[in-house]
């Protein structure tokens, strides 16, 4: 709650000022939709909470989608980083509607028991990555509703930190790695464990893909914005109370690796989105189980990039 | 190699006349690339094994990808009709280049255990259809290679019915299905049965996504251009030697089945694709077990729909 009414308060602060707003100089990509605007625009978001910069309105050559914009690679990024060093505009928090970062990349490559203290909970040894993936239609925006479909009874909260992909590539190393990140974001990896778990002969992407269970965002912040995206401090709230505090130090597979695995049997586009996994403290493993109810607030957060809030209905 | 050689005579046939071709009433639509053309174009395959018409020269307007195709739904299809009933000019197969029917769709949908017969093979009793999915990027065109990866040893074929959706939908009913389905392709499920049986924690994806692993064509042939999707001889041959023979009547979810199943889960959008499972005859259960080995060339043919030719490299 005091990060919302932190939010709120920055808002406030945005909405009243009434000359251009000094942007922070981290690079904070946003997919977005305001109701002077037709359709959804590209922009920068002016700091963690802060207000949005229309990058379509200082360039109308860049593309209105990141996919587009991460295709066009270091020529976009340029623009980009202009408009950051420009003073522009800002639009206030409250007259925008937060679109997912990415959407509807060519895949959603997701990764399980990636967390060594969640790994523990589950008393799993783990030699390799487990590869699994959300079909792209699951994805919703940072503040947008998860909607809990009839056909489970186990809807579980999963905080995980998000790569997007900048650059197409195969059989990527590991020490070339970074090179193919864009950068990152906060992601949720909504679970109906019963699906993923005990149905479909225990292939877990019907639990893992209905529409909505991926909430992405808000921003995706670019590698050179983000200190160390191996040491940041995350978290997730269900109605306020912590149930997942952990750091993505505790990833068993970081970044590099993860990009230098998957990448032996598939092709990485721009926009691709990796979810590297999620800390302890889910709802499935605690006694008695806990899942998600209609109006609980989730609440994902990450260090420098960011809290994604969504409410369940 | 029968099929192979009718192909070419076919070829040649086309290719020795030099007035526009009468093109069959069926509507089968590809995407395809010619050496005067730039970029992928959209086209009609004058029937089984004929030559192409360039949709885009007949309507300048019309889009260049097949996913843009469907979206517009009535439309474009009105259009391609019409092109169908004109006397235009036919691209010699030779000149021209196949590619998927649909490339980058929103998502691809695999069923697994599909086949009465094939259940039966691995003696497995099925209740409600397994769905697992392979990504977008492992999509190839009718004649593309298909390369064996060195991270496998047991690279296996599978021949299979696909839908493609040309309508957006969920919670699709059964009874509604098909006004949901654009029209069926053949395709090629090719699987690595190391990745997708023992590692990765017995989540098929990473066993079923390699790159080139989606051999899909080599036209979507429009619903109401198939007699009965569900009455069509269907068959897999490896250098030419009959591996499956089956019919898709064997099915044990029918199309409406599976659309009105997954669209629990998940928005269809058009271009998605289906994999409705493969019949019995994949060498994996063979005794002792057979796998694709460099140089062989797997063809899977399904009546009315076409035939795709694939090398293994």
């Amino acid at each position: 709650m005091l990060v919302s009414g932190r939010r709120r308060l920055l808002t406030a602060l945005l909405q009243a000022q009434k000359w251009p707003f000094q942007p922070s100089r981290d690079m904070r990509l946003v997919q977005f939709q305001a109701p002077h605007l037709v359709g959804p625009h590209l922009g920068l978001e002016t700091g963690n909470g802060g207000g949005v910069i229309n990058l379509n309105a200082f360039d109308p050559t860049l593309p209105k989608t990141m996919t587009q914009f991460l295709e066009q690679g270091e020529a976009t990024l340029s623009v980009a980083r202009r408009a950051l060093a420009a003073q522009l505009p800002v639009l206030p928090r409250s007259e925008v509607t937060f679109l997912a970062p990415v959407t509807r990349p060519d895949k959603v490559v997701c990764v399980g028991m990636n967390y060594a203290d969640h790994c523990k909970e589950q008393n799993v040894p783990v030699k390799e990555p487990i590869i699994f993936s959300k079909f792209a239609s699951s994805i919703v925006g940072p503040y947008d509703e998860v909607v809990l479909p009839p056909e489970s009874q186990e809807v579980d909260w999963e905080a995980e930190l998000a790569v997007v992909i900048g650059k197409k590539g195969k059989h990527i190393k590991a020490t070339d790695a970074m090179a193919h990140v864009a950068g990152f974001t906060v992601a949720h990896d909504v679970s109906a464990r019963d699906w993923q778990m005990r149905r479909n002969g225990k292939q877990w992407l019907l639990g893992k893909t209905f529409d909505t269970f991926c909430p992405l965002g808000p921003a995706l912040v670019t590698k050179d914005s983000v200190a160390d995206p191996h040491n940041l401090k995350i978290c997730c709230r269900v109605n306020g109370e912590v149930v997942q505090s952990s750091n993505t130090n505790q990833m068993v597979f970081k970044t590099e690796d993860l990009i230098a695995w998957v990448s032996q049997f598939v092709t990485f586009y721009p926009g691709d989105v990796i979810l590297t996994g999620t800390p302890p403290g889910v709802g499935v493993f605690r006694k008695p189980p806990v899942f998600l109810k209609k109006g609980d607030e989730v609440q994902c957060e990450i260090e420098e990039l960011g809290v994604i809030i969504n409410k369940v209905v």
